[in-house]
């Protein structure tokens, strides 16, 4: 049984563009297509155009000056940039602390970088996912370069309070550079950069219903970086080539329609959010909620469906045409659990059979009701199979179900 | 006076997104939005659309096997991306060998990593913009890592021989790897990297009508390279960050309608530029060629208008609509003349007065003639302007017109 219809929570992966957001970026690609830096009125009101863009990103951030504002490709271009920008300008100290549960897009690039000799310390995580702050604290030494630290984690929601965290790493060490990584909390919760400790932070377009292959920076004025991609001009010589320009309209016109949604997101959508994960948790007794952390992005909820494996609860989810995910969707095709619920120490029975769901503004309280419906069939169904009845029997008792 | 209508001959700064290009790409924005890493059939159906898209792109350069196309985000990656991907893999060699003449997106990075510690050689062009293929040859010893050639000169049009040069180089030393950046070569010439010695081959979509924001990379299957841009799998993990699907789509429909069109390109783009070349030699006494190299690509030309400033040429041009450039877009707004004219020896007289106009499979015959029309008038007045008189008038008799 294939559903034609769409039932999509899948929006930590990807969401759609918003279509007023095509709208404004159409006039871009046929019509006024002019090169930015053309000397031509055709090339340079593009440039203007960009400007204005700029202008609309900086105020997203929360930033003091859009000169603090820097377009990459993706939100991996932004932390790579960030992150070997500001390495590569202070090659005297050669520590970065982490998280244990960063995106594996930041997570691969501090692998790589401890094999380039590089010194690197992962913070760990609570139960529900909060970051051990003393942990943190205590690690910061003279030696360390960067403080790397995401905003909201992409599997469970849990925020991280990265302004306190800049606070700290500042009052220990001046000198230490501090990079977030607000790629999830972008468009879900306000950005405020401006009076806060933070050096740099990165988002992605697509994840707020801009397109695929744009993202931001924010690089706070004092700090220097060196560009990941070298070439012309652009970007003030921080990013060489030609500005995507409809792209970067998008994104612009995004960022604003997402700052207006942030009262709709952190009411409507949390509601539905709400009420798909106590209905999932009511209804289906082998469910447990992975993060209850206090402060969580309102559209995000992983759930554990204990001794059910988590690609057939997906396949099975896909027949009713529902879409989530079980972990980020860059390790996809990886059999491993995620590394996020591991850090959070998620029992081994639960983290096979882990759910993300994902609302954005464009999740109908239909799609919710029709996802609560479906999902206690589904589970049912791969239950009966599963081969720890005797586990899941002595889950009932406990519930006292049987 | 401006001029609503636009006569667009600067198509090696940029291109109009071709309007089929654009349609095919549409559906992928807010319909198919779905992450192509996605279990869900939702999202992997667009890993499908890529992996077609691939085989198009594997076909436009005539590569073995589509596992050798990369995509990124510009011509400037790609470039980035084959260089500092090459020269990782392989440390004991630090000298690399380039031309004078290459688009300062690659110059400003050799300069770079000259900084960097690697010793690079520069070879220079004749008059016409041909490379000194012995002084190349030459220069390869056992410390070369790589050798790094455009296929077109972005300027000039001029068409290096890059497979006679990669076998050149193969025969001398078989370590060395061969970049070609074939940013200005691509939609313009064929392209058919399979049975040479070529390593890498960069492309940028937006020079042939799909988007700013994409482009592809060749990498031989035999050729390591490590990521520019580390991360998640993507790209068989060779550039982190969710696909730009829609703009792949595109680079790839771009790629197909240019090969339909590269006879077109050979023979009606040809033939207009070759009639906008002659009839403004012809018409303008102080008008000079600056490239005749036999082999050029079809669409360019570069016209030096002696003791004539370039920018206020181009700004009279933009008063009648027409858009072109002095040199690449990525350098204007500095007053430097083009390095390129500069390796080829043109006299100081027009260096400054050198303009390139650029044709596409877009441009029509009444903008040429409007062109050929304008373009005596505009340069008539700014050379009655000039200091130069005694000179201008010395041109004059020598060209028997006084």
């Amino acid at each position: 049984m294939t559903n034609s219809k769409i039932i999509y929570l899948d929006n930590n992966a990807t969401t759609k563009v918003d279509e007023d957001v095509l709208e404004e970026m159409l006039p871009y690609f046929s019509k006024n297509y002019g090169n930015p830096s053309s000397i031509y009125e055709f090339g340079g009101r593009n440039s203007l155009a960009i400007q204005e863009a700029r202008e609309k990103v900086k105020d997203f951030f929360g930033a003091k000056s859009s000169k603090e504002i820097l377009f990459t490709a993706s939100g991996s271009e932004s932390a790579n940039t960030a992150i070997r920008g500001v390495l590569s300008i202070d090659r005297s100290r050669n520590h970065i602390i982490t998280t244990k549960v960063e995106h594996p897009c930041v997570l691969n690039l501090y692998k790589q970088l401890e094999k380039e000799g590089y010194d690197v310390t992962y913070i760990g995580v609570n139960s529900v996912g909060e970051l051990n702050k003393d942990e943190l604290f205590d690690a910061i030494t003279e030696k360390t370069a960067l403080v790397s630290c995401m905003y909201a984690n992409n599997e469970t929601g849990t925020i991280f309070p990265v302004e306190e965290i800049a606070q700290m790493v500042k009052s220990k060490n001046k000198q230490t550079k501090v990079f977030v990584d607000a790629v999830q909390a972008a468009g879900k919760i306000k950005l405020d950069v401006q009076n806060t400790d933070i050096d740099m932070m990165g988002i992605s377009g697509h994840k707020f219903h801009a397109p695929k292959g744009i993202g931001a920076l924010y690089i706070k004025s004092s700090t220097l970086i060196s560009p990941l991609i070298v070439g012309g001009h652009q970007e003030n010589g921080r990013r060489a080539g030609t500005e995507n320009v409809p792209f970067i309209i998008g994104l612009a016109s995004a960022a604003q329609k997402a700052n207006d949604a942030l009262n709709y997101e952190s009411t409507t959508v949390k509601r539905l959010r709400d009420k798909l994960e106590t209905a999932l948790l009511s209804k289906i007794y082998n469910a447990r909620l992975n993060s209850a952390a206090q402060n969580r992005v309102p559209n995000t909820t992983n759930i554990g469906f204990e001794y059910v494996e988590g690609e057939l609860i997906l396949l099975s989810m896909n027949d009713y045409g529902i879409c989530a995910s079980s972990g980020s969707a860059c390790t996809s095709g990886s059999l491993d659990p995620s590394h996020v619920l591991k850090a959070m120490g998620i029992p081994f029975t639960a983290l096979h059979g882990s759910i993300r769901f994902s609302l954005s503004r464009y999740t109908t309280e239909e799609e919710i009701d029709y996802t609560i419906e479906k999902m206690p069939i589904i589970i049912e169904k791969l239950t009966k199979i599963s081969p720890f009845q005797k586990e899941l029997n002595e889950l009932k008792q406990r519930k006292g179900i049987i």
